[in-house]
């Protein structure tokens, strides 16, 4: 194998053979391919593009590079939830115990905070001792006892993954379908789930911020993963405006809690609901959307769900009494709230801008190494098609410093735009998509 | 300056702004921006291309890495060509001794063969003795001394050249028009000469094998070179078949001392004529094409190329004797001399297959640390369009051992085509490429 002649090869647009491209990564595994040849590759591939079997095999020796978990198949079907990432993005924390406390079993790795899209892992970390690093023997344990698990990757699952990531990271290669679509699939093969659900998201906060760029992810993604043998689909859900209310760790965790005991802001529920019922028909353990959505329904306005992420604080050394009592939640020193400078509906609160301004706050991270601060960030007190008058108050700014207000402020103001007429119709879920191969 | 900022722009088609681009390059140097980091920017250049600033930009930026020579102003002009690379091409070895003895000054670098092209730098170590690397002082002597001086490039002149090629050797992107340009075009500015000729090759022993990719690979180099302020032209020159009749390094500068004493085939005195010519109107010392090479032929047929020749070889070290005594350069064991199987015209003799056969028989390189054997090669007996009878010489091979002949002899067959008609047409020099600026 010259790697050389690979990479030509790629960049004149052929697909390697399956024994090729495997040598290539294995080859960097064993260092005998240099990551000056790998990120050449890699940037030839943003442009050409891998076909399905070239796809499958990159996923299969990120896989392969790690431990790959399995399950007991008596036990209930091994499930697990991806997103592309957004604003508000809180899902996580209640799909996990919603669906162990329905029968599923969810061994969730999660990442942190990148940029203006916030991470399970930080919101996580945002309850008091709260720990996402419990190492797989006693992942398995909690998973078993608890019906979900909620943990960062760890180091023996899909390694190769985490190189590639952090070589595309500083070489401009990250928005690659392909590449995307592998490091995502590849990680929750590796976590032995025999169920998948993708929530591909589109519009401002977004990755990808048209619905057709959106739905050719989530193709490839439900494509890729039903090839490897999981049971898998995708819901294209908005993300031109934060989910639900909160942005922020500790104030994303009071509105999952609220969410996981029956309230909580209605597109949160919705959008958790209906990437939950999609795993359950996954799984088989349901029939119809409508038996999914009502077994879930009742399971998060009856408590269950919320019994199932308390226990589960408790395993991984939070503090319980969180769920009771939020105000034990880290709070911010400086509460502002910003006010409606004029009359009309609410048209416009740019995902983006508002998650770079949460950024800007201490709440997320420019770089992987930043600290995050767990008690700032935004609620929304009025939302897109809400009709205001002048002072009346859009956003609460929770903050460290009245300087980080003011400079959150002047973003916000930016971010939110009053209009005549509301903000233009776009569903909430827009689409589902579903393999071809699977049902 | 984030590089992977840059990468990305520049992967979406953008042109870097020229202190962007320069930061980018300085941090290579530094070594703040990395190995792969620069392979995936290489790579989108690959594909994306470079504007006009930003290829002066990188050339400059080459420069500026190392020493840029200079000359006295009061003395002749200094001038200097570059080949894209041949089979059998020799020219180097008649038109700068020929330059210097019609009153220029040839401050010469070359470089070896790699892949089925040979190197100037081979063929003048099959010299008993010859040095080619003097060292910069020694160098600066000699052609003032002579007119002349043929080494190898120092460390002292482009290092960046040589950083950025060794990467895009083993990265996939040396096919790059702004690469291979910014490269070639960077060295002749380093090297100080004030007019520059280029020989770019056309045909199946060519880089460019289609006469419009080396009319585009042409132009992008004489606009360059004229942009750096250097008087540029080039040529566009066949490469059917070989240059000559000698194809290999011994034999290839015995074919060289025929054409500097006023014989040898006629192509090569035709391009080595034409390609000096351009070099004497571009350094003003000649005022029409005709009259340039009535000079340049007068200096070869009169034996002041040759005597220009003789007096560089003692001084570079090597043994002059081999002058009046070609039989003293190094010669192969096995002489094998292949003859005609049929009847008819030479309508073929592909330059890739006889260039790989040499490559292959040992006088050329497949590695960079390959060693090459001087004495081994080829002699042309027959030549495109010639009518051959059974049993007529067609080439002889000068071989180490008669199983490298039968090797040698195996491929040439491949690579020689009887018909009943001739080849096709193609003019030895398609094409004059002056810059719009220029004259």
């Amino acid at each position: 194998m010259l790697p050389s002649a690979l990479i030509e090869r790629k960049r004149d647009g052929e697909a390697l053979e399956a024994r090729e491209l495997r040598a290539l990564l294995d080859g960097y595994v064993s260092g005998e391919v240099t990551d000056y040849q790998m990120s050449a590759f890699l940037m030839a591939v943003f442009f050409r593009g891998l076909s399905g079997e070239e796809l499958s095999t990159l996923t299969r020796a990120i896989v392969e590079s790690g431990t790959r978990l399995s399950f007991d198949d008596r036990g209930p079907p091994a499930v697990d939830k991806h997103s592309t990432g957004g604003v508000g993005d809180k899902v996580s924390l209640v799909l996990a115990p919603l669906l162990a406390a329905v029968g599923l079993r969810v061994p969730m790795m999660s990442g942190r905070g990148l940029g203006h899209t916030g991470g399970t892992l930080d919101k996580l970390e945002s309850i008091p001792g709260f720990d996402v690093n419990v190492g797989l023997d006693r992942f398995r344990e909690i998973l078993a006892r608890v019906g979900c698990a909620m943990v960062g990757q760890t180091p023996e699952i899909a390694p190769l993954d985490g190189r590639l990531y952090a070589l595309r990271d500083v070489t401009g290669t990250v928005p690659s379908v392909p590449l995307i679509a592998s490091s995502i699939v590849s990680k929750k093969v590796a976590e032995g789930v025999s169920a998948l659900v993708l929530d591909v998201k589109f519009g401002s906060g977004a990755f990808m911020r048209e619905p057709e760029d959106a739905r050719r992810l989530a193709r490839t993604m439900v494509e890729l993963a039903t090839a490897e043998g999981l049971r898998a689909s995708a819901l294209l859900t908005a993300m031109e405006w934060p989910l639900g209310r909160a942005v922020g760790n500790a104030l994303e965790v009071r509105e999952g809690l609220a969410c996981l005991g029956g309230g909580g802001p209605r597109d949160l529920r919705e959008v958790t609901l209906e990437l939950s019922a999609e795993l359950m028909l996954s799984a088989g353990v349901e029939r119809t959307r409508e038996a999914a959505l009502e077994t879930l329904g009742a399971a998060l306005d009856g408590g269950k769900a919320l019994e199932r992420f308390t226990t589960l604080i408790e395993l991984q050394g939070g503090d319980p009494r969180i769920v009771d009592d939020p105000d034990r939640l880290p709070s911010a020193p400086v509460r502002r709230v910003l006010e409606s400078e004029g009359e009309g509906t609410v048209a416009r609160m740019d995902a983006l801008e508002i998650g770079r301004a949460a950024v800007e706050l201490g709440a997320g991270r420019r770089r992987v190494d930043d600290r995050v601060d767990p008690s700032v960030g935004f609620e929304l007190l009025a939302r897109p098609g809400d009709e205001v008058s002048a002072g009346h108050p859009l956003i609460a700014i929770h903050a460290a410093t009245e300087e980080a207000a003011d400079t959150a402020a002047h973003a916000l103001r930016a971010a939110v735009t009053l209009g005549p007429g509301g903000p233009p119709h776009v569903p909430l879920v827009l689409e589902r998509i579903r393999s071809d191969a699977g049902g």
